[in-house]
Parts: structure tokens; C-alpha cells; sequence
């Protein structure tokens, strides 16, 4: 399967890379209008390169993926789709919950194939967690915690374009939440503002989420920018039979004992390329998968959509101390 | 120290065997209503039985350990004062806030030397950890998580005259909030009904409760009623350099690694007895040494005022879908 | 039951708070030639005091717990059996096997009620392990490892009077191994001098040790006179359907996580009168509950006999370079 | 660097997956002479296949991998290096320690690069551990543990021809020993036979291994040919300062919590391949980058003379019960 790529920033690479390493799929060509980022992608890891994303959008790609800045996500999914081509769109789907869903009555009749970039539902130990509920070893699924935190705030210029910590970090976690508990009917946040040097960006640095599902279970989400330890991804599913458990993740299976501690393990991973290294790898096994056999793909536009409300809905009822009922 | 104890029943047996085992205190007078329990417990743990607890208050015993339904602790307490004895208040201090302070300004002027029964406080892990913060090691405190679920729920008609959820178990854990975040200034409680068969006690099986400290940390509590792996206890202290993390206790330290699992440890520890029997030791010498040398008593009549002040405001916060501000 | 111990110093200390804490043991004599030791001791725990130990084997005690240096065992458990005394003899039952071989002769017809003070069968964590291997959990069992490593070496005075490590250190797990796989058919060892400062004692300070039974199962035993982390306790049983392990215990369940190390626990419980309060208590249960119920006492005089015969065959493997058939 | 491989078997496979995965290795020509093997391997891999590897040794290639069976693998090494190609050869260097001896003394002048195949030394867990060691955080080495234990035997057809387990399991372990604490001095090794099944195969199917270095440090090996949980591979240094620790792995991060256990994880890895893949690619990286910088290639010949010699020595001392000295 031919592919292109849109964006050679971060999240591009890392799909240019998984793209390299898979046996069915081929980077055919990368779009990126900073001079010299496409082609530096593609001699590492194959493929033309361009500084027009059209050009990959109008190629003979069987399937785009887009890693473009997120106000252009919406119509590169739509213009992608009406090329015939299938779609991996990195989250979040759309800058705001009215363009996601125009996308999506936009996409409505043109036989989408687009898929939304939730890597996490990919990860071998959130995929284990969820398996060992959905086996019903846990019983009925009652409460899911679910810590997120980054190793570091990322520079202030960032916060201020990120659309704030709900839509750029937590929807991650939100689209978890939905993932382990359903649709969600209620949702309070509170959010935090803990380094002082990110005071005057208006945005918060931390959050507390409980999210209450239309049946009945509740998922909590504890976000931060920073963790000293590293990158904090954890997650627990607690049924009224069992609960499974995910920890964090480190380099080596190796720890230490001293007159000082015993079992010291190393630091966390450190950040998302390396804790999601595989998960973006079975993602993109799943995106070419689900494209070949021509059956639904998921995480689908509504996720995407869901998702989104669901930030949407945390910083209005962090900003109002109410909660919102959806 | 000549210790009388009120209350023969599961708590009041507990203080009875730490008063035993102590060297420097000595059981002198048990009472309960029940006809046989106290004489049962004298038997035991040494002591006379009365069935009456003005006997206990009006004895020559130097301090009086408070043991007895919640709605007699508060005229116990000013009782025993009365009298001059030092005083050990299971908790909660008195069954309603305004009962609490009316407690606390009745108590003004007498040189009061009351204790509140938190054991949780003197838990060697939650301590240690509490320590670890307090030395430093963990940079700024910013967020704390409580997770706290029983084995199993008590009967219904224990849930009917508990006073609730918040009242009757969250309050040791908001207890904990308060000890490592300080003063709260905002709380929002979400209440669930998990098990079908409690739904008609008009109260919640389970919590998830969002606290706010006036210096802006949060601490959040996760209550559930039960828990199929045992008496779920554990507490996560995140600050800006680092986190300390308490684990739940097994009975031994012994794992098993089949064709099924690896590492895998005995269920946890079943329930408060065991869990926290050293707890309970500390805290009853903690109590001693205070009174012995007249220093303040930590946790003080302030400290059960304030925790019955926050269960009251989790219930109204979950009953209203509102914050609740202090 | 009235008890004496004979003994006052560390391990007479360890055996004197077990039996104050026992609900059916008194604590009536205790015999000690340094003066005012058991006087001091005495004064803590109760009960009389003596210098002359054939006091307690004369005196109205119904057991006789012997703490007294090792030449002097063998002696006292057979007077204070000969005067009627139930008895339990710290480890090792004698200073050779040649002296246990003649007690355990003399013993024969006088209705011994003997038991040897092998603690660690106590250990709730070792004896969870060996529950599993008996209900059948880890198949059939093959191979055992035991590591065992003090935190620190005795002063080179207590070494040159030890009887040497095997003798002094792995007679523990000399008995563990039997207790675990049977009686021994073949040892081999090597001794290990680690420290230079304990080169010219003439004894190891460290040893490997391997333990062959006589239906062809394996123990390695580890032996080192120090560790920087505290007391090094483990054991592991491998079956083959699978394996039992048990790991150190620390003070608390606390973890820390900073920007050096994840999930780091405190170094083990420091030494024996800690790592083993629980086992020495257990034990002295099980020799109330065998006396009290006349039925077999174990460890067994035949268990101290042939934990110093394979002592006595480690040695002798450590200096010859040969394996010693038994 | 283009790359040619002989023996397109179970190893052969590992190699040539990371050959093809490698930024800087060119999978060139495979040979083996099981017909359609060498094509299967180059059709999924890339490169051309042949049954004949003198075509290998004689072609353009820069390097050979050698994964044929031990015994064509002195002639292999030799006959690439007199053609002047580097070589990776997979242990056993040769099938006996003169053959291997040989080998060596042929290669003397030949300005021979090639590097043998213990890929545990590349393990990132086992690295991290040494790296420990070497950074002094453990103090002067002391003890050394390997544990190493196959999930399951290989046919009774393999064994025959394997060499038995000390050249054919242990060697392993026996080179990563040396790794850690330099050249041997001294050999004890014990053989057991658990499996019944195996019994009349004339080999050990389990072996305890103590060797004593140069400088009096000790390591021991514990092997079986079975483990229910999976492939179990743990280290553990032990220094006077601290000791290094490396567990096993597992696919996820998960564990369970249920009525019956807690903590539970998954069964470890289930072999070779899983376990060490990230080995087997560091491994290739460190070849390819050592010729081409042309420094020294490690493991050496000698690291592949010498951990047969203790191969031999084992056996010896297994079947003698004679303690060998090297």
C-alpha cells in the first residue's frame, strides 16, 4: 500500500519511521512546506518529498496520514477522502467541536475510510488491561483512574496554540475513558495551575477530571506537564471482581539495591516516542489492516468528535466550577 | 497509665488488646451496655466490666478511650474532661458539624486533652511517605490520590444508621487529605451506586471526591464499598521533584509464577484489623506520650471538626452536582 | 506454662518478649552468669532472676528455653529433661556433631521433649512458600535457592569462637534445605574470603554450598557475612508447574519515584530480631501448642544432628575441593 | 555493508530480520543447503539465496554471518576470513575446545575479524546491570547469580546431537560469567536429570555451576531445560556496596488483581526470540560498527575458546564430582 505523509515535524517521523519498518506498506511521498523537512524524512526512510500537502492529497497514494498543525486537519481529512483516499488523522480530529462535526456530516455519503489517531487504544499493556474486562475477569467494570502526566511543559509559545491542556493533552485520556467506560453523560474538571511560570499563559498545567458514563461507571483522569520521574502513563480498571493494572514503563528490567534503597528501577521512559514506540506500530497495522479488508475503522470520526466535546465540556466546567451535563 | 475504655464492640477490642501490650498503660475499666461484653473483654485483656460508661467517667482512670456509638462521643468527651481525663475520641467526633462545634466551644476554658482516633496518620507506610514529602524529597507537594475501598460493604442496616458514606468511611480519608495538603477550600464529590443490592439504602456504595487546599493543591479520593481483592489502602503523594506511592499490604512477601501468571502476590491484607494493627499501637502510644508529657494532641477536636465539615460537603456537592466552596 | 530461659543476651532478649506476649506462657526464671543480665531482663518481662543456670533446670518451670553459648547445649538439654522439662534449644543443638550424636543417644528412653530453634520454618513468607510446593501448586519440586547474607560480620572476637560459617551462618539454611528437599545425600562448597579485613580470621566470610537429596532434588545456598542493603533473606522453590518465591521485607510499603529512580523501596529490615519477630513468636507457639498437646516436637533433636553433620560436610568440601557423600 | 548469512535456520532467521532492519546492513546472500530455505529467508528479507555457502564465503559480501550447524563452524570462520571477510559467528565457536584451539591458532596472522555470537552481553538489562558494576555503584564485585531456564526441552533427537547441555545451554551463561567476573580459575558443576522423559538421552537436563575467578570472585549458574512460567533469564551482581538485579520480562506492563491474587503479571517471555531480539539487533550494531571503525570485536575468538573450555570443564566436573582446575 502506497502512503503519504503530511507534516515531517515530530508525530510525522514517527509514523515516516513505522511506515519504513512495515512489510505491507510503502512511504511513497512526504508533504511538509518548511524547506528541507520533507526530504530530510525521506532519505531516511524513503519516498518523494514536497512542500505542498495538495500534491500528496492529488498523488496516487492509496492512504494519506496527517500530521499537519490541527486547523488544517479538517479539510485535509475531507479533501483526502474525496481523492479516494483512506485517512490516519492525528488527534484531534479538528480545532473545535463545530469543525469536527461539519467534517463529519461533510464526510457523510463519501464512503469515508479515515481513522483518528488515538495510539493508546494501541498499546500492548492498555490493550491487555481492556482485554482482561472485556474476558469479564474483572467483573463488572465499576471505576477507571487513569494518570497522565508529561515529563515537561513544553515551551510557552506551544501552550499558547495548543488550544489548552484539555484539548491537546487530556483528550487522549478522554478518548481512553470513552474507550473503557462508554459515552459519557457528566463530566466536572478542575484545573490546576501549579508552576508559576506558566501562570500567565491562561492556560492550566494540570487537571482533575471525573467523567461519570450514561450507565453508571466513573473514569477519573490526573493530568500534570511535568513529572520529574518521567513520562507518568498509568491506568487501572477496578470491577467488582478484579481490577487490572498498567505501570510505567522503563528502559530495562534492572534495579538496584544500595545502603540507601532497594528495587530502585530506572526513571520512567521518557516520553511518548519511546512509552508509544509500539503502540504507534500496531496502530498503524490496524489503519492498514482495517483498509485492506475494507472493514470500519477505529478510533472513527465520531471518536474523534466525542473526544473533542469532551475536552470542550472539562474546560467549561473547570472554568465554571459546575459540572456539565452532556 | 490507668486506661478505661467505652464501647466493648470490634473497635473498642482493638484499643484493648494495643492497651495490653503496651509497657506503660494498664486496662482498668471496660464498660458496654451489652450485657457480658465488657466482662468478655476484661476477661482477656485484664480490668473490671461495668455496664455503665458514667462509671468508666467518673473512675480514677487517667485517660478514657471513646468507643461507643457515634452519637454519645461528643457528651463522653466533654464528660470525661469534666472529670479531668485525658481522652482518645474514635472518629467521628460527633455525629453531626454543629454537634462537632458545639463540642469544641464546650470544651473551651476546661484544658482539654482530646485526641481524635485518625489511625490512619500513624500508619508506618502513609508516614513514611508523609516524611519523604516533608524532608523534601518530593519537591513542592502538588497532587495527591487516596484510594480507599472496603472488602466488602457492611450490612444494610449498618448503611441505615452510618450516617453515610462520607460521614461513616470517607472521612478518614478526607482526615488524610487535610494532614498532607492542609485546609481545604473547595470540594466536589461525586456519589455511585455500583451494587444493585444497596441501591435502595438511599445512600452511595462508592466516591470519587476532588478536594482543593486554600494554596491550591488537590487531593483526590476513590471509595468503593468493595473490593473482591481485599482492603484496597493506598495513597500517592505527587510533587514537583518526585512522588511517593504507598502499597497495598499482602500477608506475607511470597509470589507465585505458574503457566498462568508471574509475581503474583497474595490478595491484600483483608481489613482494617490487619491492616492497620500497627497503626493502632503507634497511635495509642502517640496518645500516651502526649498526655505524659502534656504536649498537644495531634489529631486534635479541630481536626475532627474539620473532617466532619468536609463529609458534610461531599454529600450536599454530590447530592447537588454542584463545587462546594469553604 | 511456666517457662525459664537460660540465657539472658540477645537471643534470650528475642525469646523473653515472646513470652510476655504469649497469652498462655509465664516468664518465671531466668538464668544469665553475667550479673545483673538476667536481673535486667527480668525486670523488663518478668519473672525471677539468677546467675547459676542450674537453677531454671531445678527449679518448678515446666520448659526451658536454652539461650546459653553453644558448648554449654548439649548439657542443659539433657539435665533439663532429666528433671522433667520440656526444652527448646536455640540452634546449634551442639558444638559438634559428635556431641549431638551422644546427646541425641543419651536421650533416647528419657521421653525427650525436645525441640531445636530453627526459626526461619516459622517465617509465615518461607512457610507460605513451602505450603504451595506441598498443596502441589509447583509440580514437583527441583531446584531450591537460598540466599542469605547478614548485613554486617560479628567482631572478629565473636568469629574466632563461632565454630566457623557453616557452622555459625549456614547451619539456618543447612536446615531450610532439608526442610525443603529432604534429607542430603552429597554436598559440595566453596568457601569465600571477600573481606581483607577478615583474611587472617581463618574462617570464610562468604560460601557457596550445593545440596544434592537422596531422591536427586538440589538447594544452592548463598552465604555472604555482609550486605549493604540490610539482611539479605530470600528463598525460591522451582517446581516444575512452577515456582515459589519470597523476597525481602522492609520496614514499610512506601516507594519513591524522583528524577534518579522509580518505584525504589527502602533497604531490607535490618537483621534477624526484625526480619523474624514474627517467626520466633510462631515458633514459640508451635512449642506451647506440641508441649501442651504432648504430641512430636520439630525441628526435632534428629533435625539438630544433621543440620551440623552438613555443616561439619561443608567445611570439609570448602577446604578439600572435593564433593562429600553422606 | 553488504551482508552474506549461512544457515537460513531458526538463528539464521534472527539474523537476517535484523540485518534487514539495520540503517547500514544490506542483506546480500543467503545460503543453506535445505532447498527453498535460503529463497524463503531472501524473499521476506531480501537478497539472493544459494544451497552452497562457499558461494557466501566467495562472494562480494564485506561480512558473513555464520548460523550453520557447530560443526562446519571452525572452517566457516576460517575460509570467510582467508577471503577477507569480518565474521559474526554464533556460538559455539567449533564443536570442541581443540577444534575451537585450532581455529584460533590458524587465524593467527590473518588479520582476522571476527566476533563471537553471545548476544546476552547486548541484552539492554543485563548491560544496564554490568554498566552498574562498572560505574562502582556496587562496590568490589562479589557474587555473581545466573539463572537461566528453557520453557521447554528440545526434542530428544536435538539433544543427542547437541553436545550436550553444558556446550549446547550453559555456555551462555557461562561466557556472560566470565563477562563479569574476568577469566576462571576454578569449576564445580552438578548435573541433574528431573525430567524422567529425558532420562535415557544419556545428558543432564538441569546443572548447578560454581566458578571461581582468578581473583576469588564466585558466580553460579543455575540451568534447566523447563520452566512453566516461560523463559526465565535473571542476573544478579552482588557487590559490598550494592547489588544490581534483572528480572524477568513480560509482554505488558499489566498485572491483575482478583479474589485469588494480587500483582499477578503475565508469564515471562516465552523464548529466545522475544526475550533477546533487542540483543540480537545491538549485537549486529556493535559488528557492523566495530569493522567498520576496525577496532577490536567483542566477544573475541578467546571469549569463544574460552567459555568452551568451561563447557568442558563442567562436564567433567559434573560427571566426576571432582572439583577442575583451570
Amino acid at each position: 500500500m502506497k502512503i503519504g505523509i503530511i507534516g515531517a515535524g515530530r508525530i510525522g517521523q514517527v509514523h515516516a519511521r513505522a511506515v519504513a519498518a512495515s512489510p505491507t506498506a510503502e512511504l511513497s511521498l512526504i508533504a511538509d512546506p518548511v524547506p528541507g523537512a520533507a526530504e530530510a524524512l525521506a532519505a531516511r526512510y524513503g519516498g518523494s518529498a514536497t512542500t505542498d500537502a495538495d500534491e500528496v492529497i492529488n498523488s496516487d497514494v492509496d492512504a494519506v496520514i496527517i500530521c499537519s498543525p490541527t486547523p488544517l486537519h479538517a479539510q485535509q481529512v475531507l479533501a483526502s477522502t474525496r481523492t479516494g483516499k483512506a485517512v490516519l488523522c492525528e488527534k484531534p480530529l479538528a480545532a473545535s467541536v463545530e469543525e469536527a462535526e461539519q467534517l463529519a456530516r461533510d464526510l457523510e455519503g463519501l464512503n469515508p475510510r479515515v481513522m483518528v489517531g488515538f495510539n493508546r487504544r494501541f498499546d500492548p499493556s492498555f490493550a491487555a488491561a481492556k482485554a482482561a474486562a472485556d474476558r469479564g475477569e474483572l467483573g463488572q467494570v465499576e471505576q477507571v483512574s487513569i494518570i497522565s502526566r508529561d515529563p515537561a511543559a513544553p515551551p510557552k509559545s506551544y501552550i499558547a496554540v495548543s488550544g489548552g491542556i484539555f484539548k491537546d493533552m487530556s483528550i487522549h485520556d478522554l478518548d481512553m475513558a470513552r474507550f473503557l467506560i462508554g459515552d459519557i453523560a457528566q463530566v466536572s474538571a478542575v484545573g490546576l495551575n501549579m508552576d508559576p511560570e506558566l501562570a500567565d499563559t491562561g492556560d492550566f498545567d494540570g487537571a482533575i477530571i471525573t467523567l461519570i458514563s450514561a450507565d453508571g461507571k466513573v473514569a477519573t483522569v490526573t493530568n500534570s506537564r511535568h513529572c520529574a520521574t518521567g513520562y507518568d502513563q498509568r491506568l487501572e480498571i477496578f470491577g467488582n471482581a478484579g481490577s487490572a493494572v498498567v505501570d510505567n514503563l522503563r528502559p530495562t528490567a534492572m534495579a538496584l539495591n544500595t545502603a540507601d534503597v532497594s528495587a530502585a528501577r530506572e526513571p520512567y521512559l521518557d516520553f511518548f516516542l519511546d512509552r508509544y514506540a509500539e503502540a504507534y506500530s500496531l496502530e498503524l497495522d490496524a489503519f492498514l489492516a482495517g483498509v485492506a479488508a475494507g472493514t470500519a475503522l477505529s478510533p472513527s470520526v465520531r471518536d474523534g468528535v466525542e473526544s473533542l466535546r469532551l475536552a470542550v465540556a472539562c474546560d467549561q466546567s473547570a472554568r465554571s466550577g459546575q459540572v456539565v451535563q452532556l
